[in-house]
């Protein structure tokens, strides 16, 4: 489905968190400790502890793992209980205490995702993001081949994993298939969310209109103090 | 009033805080953003910008006037006005960085507190947090003065400034008849809260039972996957 709000491209989107992150002044723990929470929130209007109390969690390598690494830990605040699929943990500092925040929680982790996704209520897919591109790598094939085949709902960070960020599905492999209820877009809705027909939402509330007009996109139409917007067809809130 | 929930003294808040960003593994990065963008949502709370567009936020040199410089930065993004007045500047690189993303959106800064208190719609109290003891420094003490006689409702920022976190407002000088409109307890009230009559809030929620119970407080009693919480005098969500 088309958003109705303009889209961020995977090189605008990389060169604005350039610009944040240098003039802007942001650290990417400010940046992703924000983007975490809304994922988080985004679950929680999609699916409360209350419904689906077992929540596992699918981290990539890169900022997109990482913002499912903060969801995480406001998740188990919300009452949810976590568990992670992380199989290519980043040696970077800020992740590692990601991680030890959820170990601290006593928050599990898991090696075999396709079991772990049958036994659990909803699924977050934080594998990869808009700095996807190419292939697939190991061990991730089987995990979006799972992904796809889910019957379990499944909530996608920034974008379907394996997804092209501007030509949506690939054409063939494991992604080929695959379509998740609901997707949390970070700052702005990316092109493949053309290809996408489940519920949208739009979260990290942290650039402002001049920003927004210089990367060509519009600001979300959050509500009061929310850091998470439910977008409709023409970019109208829900 | 009482809040009901048991306190946080100053010793334990700043024990708590240690243990944190030590074996906790947290930035303070990211604690800071998580307590400003509490504080903010607790203005939203008490009054909305189409009630109180201009908000004039007042920031001491420490930890908690960090959280007023995040505050203003949220607030901006929930369509306030915000004005800064941030007399003793820290040179550390955080703080200088918060500096700069308010820039980046325009907000302005100035240096004449009384005369801004006049002509703003809200104020709020980033000065002095758990840490403060003694003695208020300049220019801190007309500060104050003006935040006991505003006829401009006030929002507190862990602690009405210049009381002492353990007995409450001082026996004389200026902050002896402060009594602000509202207060926002970062991670638990602090014991001075018995002392405070106005509407309470409690935000900053980054720590699980466990933590709460070793330093002898308790878990604030959010509501889904808020971030503040307005409690009672038992300690009841309001």
């Amino acid at each position: 489905m088309a958003s109705g709000l303009r889209t961020l491209g995977s090189k605008a989107a990389a060169a604005l968190d350039d610009e944040l992150m240098s003039s802007g002044a942001f650290s990417i723990d400010q940046l992703m400790e924000l983007a975490g929470l809304a994922v988080s929130q985004a679950l929680y209007a999609l699916s409360p502890p209350s419904k689906s109390p077992n929540v596992l969690i699918a981290c990539g390598p890169g900022n997109n793992g990482g913002d499912g690494l903060v969801a995480a830990r406001h998740l188990f605040h919300f009452g949810y209980k976590p568990t992670m699929y992380y199989p290519k943990q980043s040696k970077n500092e800020l992740y590692q205490r990601l991680r030890t925040q959820l170990e601290q929680l006593k928050v599990s982790f898991t090696d075999d995702f396709p079991s772990a996704a049958q036994h659990t209520d909803y699924i977050i897919d934080a594998i990869f993001g808009f700095s996807f591109s190419g292939e697939v790598r190991e061990p991730f094939p089987a995990v979006i081949q799972a992904l796809a085949q889910s019957k379990k709902p499944v909530l996608a960070v920034d974008a379907p994993s394996s997804w092209n960020i501007e030509d949506g599905p690939p054409c063939d492999g494991p992604g080929k298939a695959y379509q998740p209820d609901a997707l949390i877009s970070l700052t702005a809705p990316k092109p493949l969310v053309k290809w996408f027909t489940g519920r949208h939402f739009v979260g990290g509330r942290f650039v402002g209109k001049e920003i927004a007009e210089k990367y060509g996109f519009d600001v979300p139409p959050y509500r009061g103090s929310d850091q998470i917007v439910e977008i409709g067809k023409n970019g109208e809130k829900l």
